[in-house]
């Protein structure tokens, strides 16, 4: 009954014979390069105890809110599922079964980029050689869980076996990186940096931002309680994320509201939300004000800057009540940039050597905003299509409606923004075909040389991440 | 002088043979397959009275917006095309004649869907083998009215030629639902339903909202200057609707705004908008908290509900003086709905039984926001493209933007939403031919097998709107 | 170490060898059409003194902010690119140097339009053979120089050789037309004519505003200090713009807002306004005022409206007070239409002999609001893809998502909007070939016949822009 799975060599590239051919070139060139993977939420624990994964499903299913959103979504429980509770209350802990009901669904994910990416694991990664539905639950739990156990599937081999040049984690400046250390310490080659991502101390509505204020300062020795020491302490800490092999900082906000007040203001705003509580106004003027900060610090310390807005987290009471953050409920909105960048853009706009990757989940900004903002403003350049965007559908249009305006050389390469370590290959490889595919079609309707599209093929693939994230 | 009508059995197809051919493969299993059109606004008088259509001209121009609406744009007047207006003042009454300004502008329709649609009944239902043009316009006048005396083309003859497993109609509390009973007592099997649409009585901006209070309670035997009694006439009527075949309610407000009031303060709202005259924040409130009342009794009767938000009614004020609604000057408006649905989605969005259809005039929103939330909430479902979007290159924005995140199982079939009832075959086939397409190209990029597509293409002609209405 | 530029005879069309050959025959039925450029920012003294332009990087980089604008995003200062200053402080002026600093970087412009254009211009109108980089920039300086320099070359020559036949500028009210009046004096049979653009006597914001109006009285012998008189200030100059040959207006306005206040309103508000350093809801009434009083004017005189809101001028405030106004800063933002035109439609909405054409920066709009708006009010039409949208996949989504519902007879056909003379034949060429692949994609999936297409091949070519202006 079961069908057999086999991924086409020619899969994402298009349709018509001729361009299909020109994309195949142009991907032959780059489908082995090295991966840099400069943005992302894999767990640096991972590479520094190399301990094996535990099962299938505790590796594709429990941790993915990529996945099991979808089941939810078609009346499927997390429980069910095992996504562990906040409050530990019981959930489904049987890896099979938990398997089995997941096989048994897989089909809802037909035609998204999930599917996508398991497929490619489930191939090149495990061997499988028939699709995974019911009838095939149990082969696959058992040769893959088999396969875990493995030396050659622990992270540090497949970190090596993925050609991986370059991995960036993300951590709060309340992290001690004492995973990057013992990565370091370790004498591994693999190269795996940290990220300055001071989400829970930069923003007031935080859950615990005044307790993490303080351990701010006790880590730093700084004195938080002023603005001038609350900022010598992301100073400190920045430096330590650089000397630890940071290059970027990262910054998730719900807008891309940015302000710039002057230091009596930012002093006088300091002392209304660094005790918690703050107003919904406050929160967001002092989030705007940190991004100008942050960019401030960036320009003496080299660290590009990456701006990730637009998402309303936690958008179900219930789900956030019951499992806690980052369970699929994170909901995209209107993002505004032309206004809400102009106080950054006024103070630091055009510095030489300041650079600032934007992002986005709203896809209207691309032709209309960020596009003409990349096109002419020196410090900005454009993240790829990002979270839902990060798929086939998502990756043609942002280059069909960022490049006229923004050119290729605005942007910065692709970054695959996952915590599912065993995807990165097959995320890569999907945005790799995807550009050929682009750079085809402008080759097909002559639009572009042959020879310029495998250039930029390459800029693509592999050179402007180097350069962007400056790697 | 004119020209052949041949509609070509490949229309709507991708260019490229490959791809084509997949399509039309997957296209042949699905045409034939019986339509289930489980929204829309034909008139139950034409199934319960089975009188024939009068004329080409009143069948096809006069009460179809879509159409008119075209030519009222390129400055023919409506009064010469006979639109009936509010006073009775005298329009255009020769058919003939109607016919004829019509025929000579109508490449005025080129490449829109009404053109598409007309040339289908055209040539399908009526036999024309020429094209429309000043030409031939007293051929097609002459020969459609004609057949329309005749009982092949009376519309209980044509529903069944049409293969309608099922047809829902709209109707609000209001409405005594004489011609379903007509219908149901005819003994013909003809299934046609009602939907539960209660704008009239929610929405204390419609004409004449107290007077409509006033009748609903009369129908209903309920009280409804109090809050309490208002919702128990709600209640009575909705029972009356299921009793009647219904399996939906359908709202149809300015925007998807929701709220979640406690009792007392929905007694004081009710209060303050019951005698009509509501301010435009209390009347937006209003509809807001009704929207989550709906939620709150479909849980409790099992019906289905449809929003249908977004849309500027009677945008032209002296077109809607002179001709009243719906003649065309509705204008979509942006829609946000990850704020706005908030409320509903707090009380009820993790209902396991409970159902709600989301649609949109704002396509930004396909990628932004209505996937996301439908690719979470077990209780929504997206609507297909609606109104201005029913469309070839609306359909495939719609499976391109919505599909990767919200997946096919979160869709709800196709909708044809229409006042045309002989359009109804055409517009389901141009949705199973779009669809056919869009999976298609899944095909041929690779990123779907065969036989998923074979079933995924009756799923969506078919199983899912029986599926998401419930029938 | 060159390479060779050649323009490909099928470039722009679609890669499927059926549709391809479609689109090549629409094209070979329109190419060779006169251009009609009615909307556009050459200069009319090129024209009036028919002077040889200087060099070529005075003609290709200096005054094109859309050009110069993608090197500084990379870093490259708009000093060295010989960028004018506002206070006069030096830049490069070695025409050469700069050439060579272009040329170096003349990949950054890859899969934009401006390199088509470029790479068009240089083919067709300079017959360069090789294409552009480090090692051709000395050949292209100085072939292009020395051809500049002869009579061939020369404005009239080249309006004559483009086939060009009408071209239109944009001047203020405050511009005396003398080297319009020159051309008319000329004898030479070119016709080039004005546009009324009130922006700098309508936007209060605009810089000397209080100036300006002294200057409008000036000019027009009436009494700019009242209403009335400044009303009257504008149906001088209008006149005075018709004498001269204008068949349009032009308003290039932040937003889309419209106004209609009684006249003792407008009177107190241009009391507030008139000498400058009106507040920001003033300025925005003010102007939203103006628009239908043009609107009025233009139902007087019979010129066409054009609207062209929606940018956010001069984002960069240092480039701004270095380098003045268009220099690449100007930034589009979210435009709203539907609620924004009510007041003047409602006033003036029905008119049949009135004619607006919108313009959009927010594509959003296209199938959410313009088309639906455009298909339905008489007086309205959507003018093509503008500035960053003026390119092939600019225009391809304009037509997807505007015409099914304003149909193409609703369009305004094809304007280049542009400062560089020599790249307009390239900027029609561009349009052309676009429209006849839309033309030919819709015949290909036979939702158009082919003798269709080719009508409307013409119309969107030629006649389509003839109408909309009166031309």
């Amino acid at each position: 009954m079961s069908k057999a799975l086999q991924l086409h060599p020619d899969r994402l590239f298009p349709a018509d014979p001729g361009t299909r051919s020109v994309a195949r070139a142009l991907y032959q060139s780059v489908k082995d390069l090295p991966i840099i993977s400069p943005h992302g939420h894999t767990d640096p624990e991972w590479f520094a105890s190399n301990a094996a994964f535990a099962n299938a499903s505790e590796l594709f299913i429990t941790p993915d809110h990529y996945v099991f959103r979808m089941f939810y979504s078609q009346g499927i429980s997390m429980e069910s599922l095992g996504v562990p509770t906040a409050d530990g209350a019981t959930v489904e802990t049987d890896g099979r079964k938990i398997w089995r009901l997941f096989s048994e669904n897989y089909h809802l994910l037909r035609a998204t980029p999930s599917r996508m990416w398991l497929d490619s694991v489930f191939s090149e990664v495990f061997g499988m050689e028939q699709r995974l539905d019911a009838s095939t639950a149990d082969l696959y739990y058992d040769s893959i869980n088999e396969k875990l156990a493995t030396d050659a599937f622990k992270p540090r081999a497949l970190f090596e076996r993925f050609n991986i040049e370059l991995l960036a984690t993300t951590e709060s400046p309340l992290d001690d990186l004492a995973h990057h250390q013992t990565i370091l310490d370790s004498g591994w080659q693999g190269r795996v940096i940290t990220t300055y991502r001071p989400d829970n101390v930069v923003d007031p509505d935080y859950e615990g931002f005044a307790d993490n204020l303080a351990q701010f300062a006790e880590l730093t020795g700084e004195d938080t309680s002023t603005w001038a020491g609350y900022l010598a302490a992301h100073r400190v800490r920045r430096a330590f994320f650089k000397d630890m092999g940071a290059t970027a900082t990262d910054h998730g906000h719900p807008s891309a509201t940015t302000a710039n007040l002057s230091t009596a203001e930012c002093e006088a705003l300091y002392e209304r939300v660094r005790h918690g509580g703050a107003s919904s106004e406050d929160a967001e003027l002092f989030r705007g004000q940190m991004l100008t900060e942050m960019a401030g610090m960036s320009l003496d310390d080299n660290l590009v800057m990456q701006i990730h807005p637009g998402s309303f987290r936690n958008h179900n009471d219930r789900v956030f009540h019951r499992f806690g953050r980052d369970k699929g409920a994170d909901i995209p909105s209107q993002t505004e940039y032309v206004r809400a960048l102009k106080p950054l853009l006024d103070r630091y706009g055009n510095e030489p050597s300041l650079e600032i990757i934007l992002f986005t989940l709203d896809e209207t900004s691309y032709s209309r905003e960020l596009a003409p903002l990349a096109g002419h403003y020196p410090v900005l350049r454009l993240g790829p299509p990002w979270w839902f965007h990060d798929s086939p559908e998502g990756m043609r249009r942002f280059r069909q409606q960022a490049t006229e305006t923004a050119g290729l050389y605005n942007t910065a390469g692709f970054n695959d923004d996952t915590r599912a370590f065993l995807s990165i290959p097959a995320r890569h490889d999907v945005a790799r075909r995807m550009d050929c595919t682009f750079l085809a079609e402008l080759v097909a309707d002559h639009r572009l040389e042959e020879d310029e599209a495998a250039e930029l093929a390459m800029d693509l693939a592999y050179n402007l991440a180097k350069q962007a994230y400056r790697l």
